[in-house]
């Protein structure tokens, strides 16, 4: 995919692994808001937002102001699992403004800084305290790159990367799957009831919301709900990986209170840290915390500077409804485009929940060519499903509607393009 | 080991897997140099920098600056594994000042910014590389708690923490693991040659030249040599897990330099960003850069305030040769010390590498006590090794030699009175 | 279940694992045709066959004098895999009677005696054959006791036993698994196409045509054509588990001939040695012979007086289409009866193929206590199914019509009674 | 291997996986005690006995007896685990005469008939019992086929056929593995007792107290003592396999009275019943019989045919110890023949213990064609151990000092020839 005359360090230096940079093939500089800039002057609005690590934008100024008042103070940088204040307010923030208000009682884990680290850490805890090892995990899933992430995870280019054979997880049906045809947890349900069904008995179900490196896969409210239910009267434990659909992204702060239910576990990464800095927490219902001391841990669990954001940004945008309100507002707004779009032309179809919004191309290769054709014209998109075949709008949920507009009149016009 | 006192948000919100914040039961608020203060008011002399991940102590005011006008400046924040200013600024210079004067022409990979991510990244690419499965590490290796990670782990409490059996890897005898009785390699060299010995083939070594966490065992230059050699002649890869070894943590930028061996992979962490920020890198061999693009990803491999740090790090410290002397006499000096509390007392030995260094007590709860005074004493030093029976030291390498002596004198003290 | 007077050896030297000696206490002392004698002289007619292991009845009196004929005359016992007159023998009948006039080309393995080893040799072929670890079985499935077999068994009792994960499996719907609710390989065909699917590609999959032990699920000529179909399509191998439904079982030699299919494994033990001594046997397609020499082995795979009985079994029964049909006659019989025991009671139904017949019962209880009945009455006939809720018919093909009747007379009066 | 002319039957029709027949291109068809006759008519002098099933020689002519009275009798052949006279009087035989005498309470189970099966059960029950995964097995250990015993096998071709990684078992150094040079179970110690070692902990060790397919590698009784007592310190299982050292092999009825220890359970097979018939014995201390019933089941348990000549074997070789004083005396007279052949030659030597003798040659080409010379002089010896170096003797207990001489002066001849 590099071009023959790229002499760049980064062609000649970096992994073949990048990729990215690869489908934006340029250098970026600066950034702020919704839009990044590259070093030759060109803007980008960025409908992709860090793939859902800058819910509230880039550089945002308020938790830029936090950061900076920080750093220049001499706030404690790194501490793994020391108490700082800075953690400290976290923690209270937290439970003020997050936890409390919705009746939840978890208690708090900082796990390693990623994403793939509160799902490992999930995932361990639930065998541990269940003491089985098998897992259930749904098509399309993704859930990270480490061994124990990896084996939950759909995707089967990079299930090969693992290099040893991914056991102890079994994938089921997310919703939707087929197409409606078949009722609710039919298989599922048949295999955990029937002794002889040749399923081990899982410690836990993890599944998304949202799937959205799956192909922005929508779980409606009632799928979860009898998903909860059937965990619980099997004692299975969920965990709901809310890394990329938590912190606002279809609305409400969690994903999972659509539906209104409490997952036994919760994992949230990403936009957590607020400013696109690396943090990560592993929610988990009291009872369940049977961790030993120093059990899990890691070395970059206190990046300090992430929890200033991180309180800087729920004081900023998590106190009233307004931000919640603001993103099914422009949820709808997107969700309308596309509709226009998908009445529009053939073979073309839309999903999607809140500011999670996905452009459907029943010919896979016309949504690479959508996304090509955006960054050319200033957008950047990216694309995910299994087969590429999904245009995924990840925008900052601080765009502005103008923004929106601008950005949508871009991919609408790509659409069209590819489509005639 | 909670105070029944402790009504801290810690305490009741924060997961019982905390671990440091019950040795160091304070809250510290703000860092600088080689000391860490506590809300309270109270100053602490860090021994531990971080695990190893501080090399350049708190808060480094050359780094800082760096960082502070980074962030101003809207310098791009967040980026996965886009092409930006900031990475290309860090390329160069690690190239420069790193790799080239080294005689080193490795491939640089972004993982995820942490040392689990690395070494996951590291032993996914050698299963990848050679199409097997088995890795050998060593008896008291630490390498990260996600799965793949944890695998290669020797410490018993924390491998249960997996929940399912931990197999695909086999260890082997570390250097000097029989004090000096059993002739190196004989064991492994044996299995490895004798087609019935049941030994699966192995993809790789994975090995720390100096085991940190496990106890500061040290690796002797002619053992790594002959792990090197070992590995080469029946193709095994041979990965150094430099995370936190490296960056001049026992002198030169690489642990392994004092071999002269090149590894087929070399694992990065801890102190690359400089900062303390998280950060991570996998060095591969070129021909062994076989990753397809996106086939290991990660959210935040792209964290650029830690590229700005890490070139601000590497400029500072690593263009000539003060640092690595500096840390060779300051190394020594320690030894002195440590060798002189050896001789006075009884069961009481020492080991180390630079500035790694291990007072090693036979009765192990002697070691914890040693670092309960020295905490009331306003030091901070952590113990390692299978029983916690090692006070290791990991100081800043930038410590000045009286802020080292006030720390030896404090630890001194402390021993004196344990075994009076 | 031993009753507290039970201080016979069996009780007190054999252990707990024994089963059968449970539900029928007596101690049998000879056998002739479709009859066993206990020790108190009372006589029991044989609906069981031990297990399917004695498809012409106990000690047949034209397989007996071979037997003796050999013995007397020192023929080999016992050969490994060397060349033998009676293996030559054995080879060149099935040969002849067997393979050749069904069009079949398969080279012939020995394995080690029993089907679980039958079905170890086939997973390991497979799996060296593709390269891939992950094999497809069916919901109730049964392939034995071994660690690969049971592997892909589906009875949780017997895989709790196992003390490890069972892995490299992953169970799919047997066909009616839903009752004809859902269209067939709806989710297997779904999952192997879906790139994103999570499911590990298959090396093969292994299915019997009637799952005896898992409740006498009968498995459609369509399902299974559209399963050797979809194996086909995908590059995956089908392995026909013939264990307990070939040697003439459900009609035809072997249960795969009713749906027009040629597998590319088959494994065949039980009622291939004739007698009731242990043999067995892998076929595999020819261009899948890939082994080593002496790569699987096993002390018993050249048990040469079950040589010699299969021999005469195949030149007494399957030179012509004889017992086929008496099969298929006799199988409408037992259906028919079983069909008037459904009608008559309800709770019942009743399926089958051939001399494969259950009658199934809603309340599990009552199918154990028809067993027990029937027993008192000198009957053996046993259940199977996940909850025990099948009596399961497997007299021998030979039994007479006159026999037949009266074991079936047997049992209408027990399920009258139980049903009442 | 097979010669191009080879049109017979076994090399058209038959696996590749066969390998006698490659090494003794010839067919058999009958045999009497220590005589193979082929239908050639030329008659092979047999130091081979079925791999040690044979050790009361080819059709005994009292077991013969016994077994031909029983199948005209109409004796019980098949009766998977139904209580049976046949059953009753091995048992009664087996705890009279074996168990008895030598103060063990072992209580009994019948596994599938071959040795594969028994130590798949004794693996289970190991895991069952102490809810751990792993098992220590040794260098160049051999114990079977199947998946749970090709684990802890230790040849490597033969592992590589699994398919799967062969994970949950550690190969630790056999007696003398290092030729003395370091102390016994140094290794195996150290990491059992280091909780750092990272190796997983194990449910039992499984040993042969002589490696025969290993290379008749002989435990020393101190050795296996020091093993049992490690094992019972350390709350592991101890598992002797004596499947072929079992019988009589070594001299007394099991391997490991020479040491006078009572392993936690014993592996029986090939030689127990007595006439080359399939039969498995797994014995256990009382108190580890925590089976469910049918927990681990098999159809060819009942395999009557073989308690009668196992019965039969006993009462003619077990009632007194001439059996056990002969074996010593004949393998005195092997051992002493072989060691003037190491004597006289270079490059040879000698190991050994009762009936189990081995000639290592330092050239391993040389030992393949000692037996192949041999071959040629009617005599039948197989070669073993990891690169094939070692002539392994395994003649019938019952052989006739005239004959034993008859054959060691063919292997002298033989030996001359290849080392002259």
């Amino acid at each position: 995919m590099t071009t023959p005359e790229d002499n760049s360090i980064f062609a000649t230096l970096e992994s073949e692994v990048r990729s990215y940079s690869r489908s934006w093939p340029t250098v970026f500089s600066s950034a702020s808001g919704s839009w990044m800039r590259a070093e030759d002057g060109r803007d980008y609005l960025d409908f992709f937002a860090g793939a859902g690590a800058l819910n509230y934008g880039h550089n945002n100024p308020v938790l830029k102001q936090a950061l900076v008042d920080y750093i220049v103070g001499d706030g404690i940088t790194h501490s793994l699992d020391m108490s700082t204040v800075a953690k400290r307010q976290f923690l209270e923030t937290f439970q003020r403004h997050i936890l409390e208000p919705r009746g939840l009682d978890y208690k708090v884990q900082f796990p390693g800084p990623t994403g793939a680290n509160t799902v490992e850490a999930a995932l361990k805890l639930a065998r541990k305290v269940t003491g089985r090892e098998s897992i259930i995990n749904f098509t399309n899933a993704f859930h990270g790159m480490t061994l124990g992430a990896l084996s939950v995870t759909g995707n089967s280019m990079k299930r090969a990367g693992a290099g040893v054979p991914l056991v102890h997880a079994t994938p089921m049906p997310f919703d939707n799957y087929f197409d409606g045809a078949t009722e609710d947890f039919h298989w599922f349900e048949r295999v955990l009831d029937d002794s002889g069904s040749g399923l081990n008995r899982p410690a836990a179900v993890i599944v998304e919301t949202v799937q959205g490196e799956g192909g922005v896969n929508v779980a409606r409210p009632e799928w979860l709900r009898a998903l909860a239910e059937l965990c619980r009267s099997r004692d299975i434990l969920l965990i709901v990986d809310d890394v990329q659909m938590g912190c606002g992204r279809t609305g409400p702060f969690f994903s999972f209170e659509i539906a209104g239910i409490t997952p036994d576990i919760v994992t949230l990464s990403k936009s957590i840290g607020g400013y696109g800095l690396p943090m990560a927490l592993t929610l988990m219902r009291p009872e369940l915390d049977v961790w030993a001391p120093g059990e899990h841990n890691g070395t970059f669990r206190g990046n300090n500077p992430a929890f200033v954001t991180a309180t800087a940004a729920i004081e900023q945008y998590w106190t009233d409804d307004t931000l919640e309100r603001s993103t099914a507002a422009k949820g709808k707004r997107i969700a309308q485009i596309f509709a226009n779009l998908s009445d529009q032309f053939d073979g073309v179809s839309t999903r999607g929940r809140g500011m999670v919004q996905g452009l459907v191309f029943d010919d896979p290769g016309r949504a690479v060519k959508v996304c090509g054709l955006a960054f050319d014209e200033g957008l950047l998109a990216e694309t995910s499903g299994p087969s590429d075949e999904v245009v995924k709008l990840l925008p900052p949920l601080t765009m502005t509607d103008a923004e929106l507009d601008h950005g949508l009149s871009i991919l609408a016009e790509a659409t069209a393009k590819v489509c005639a």
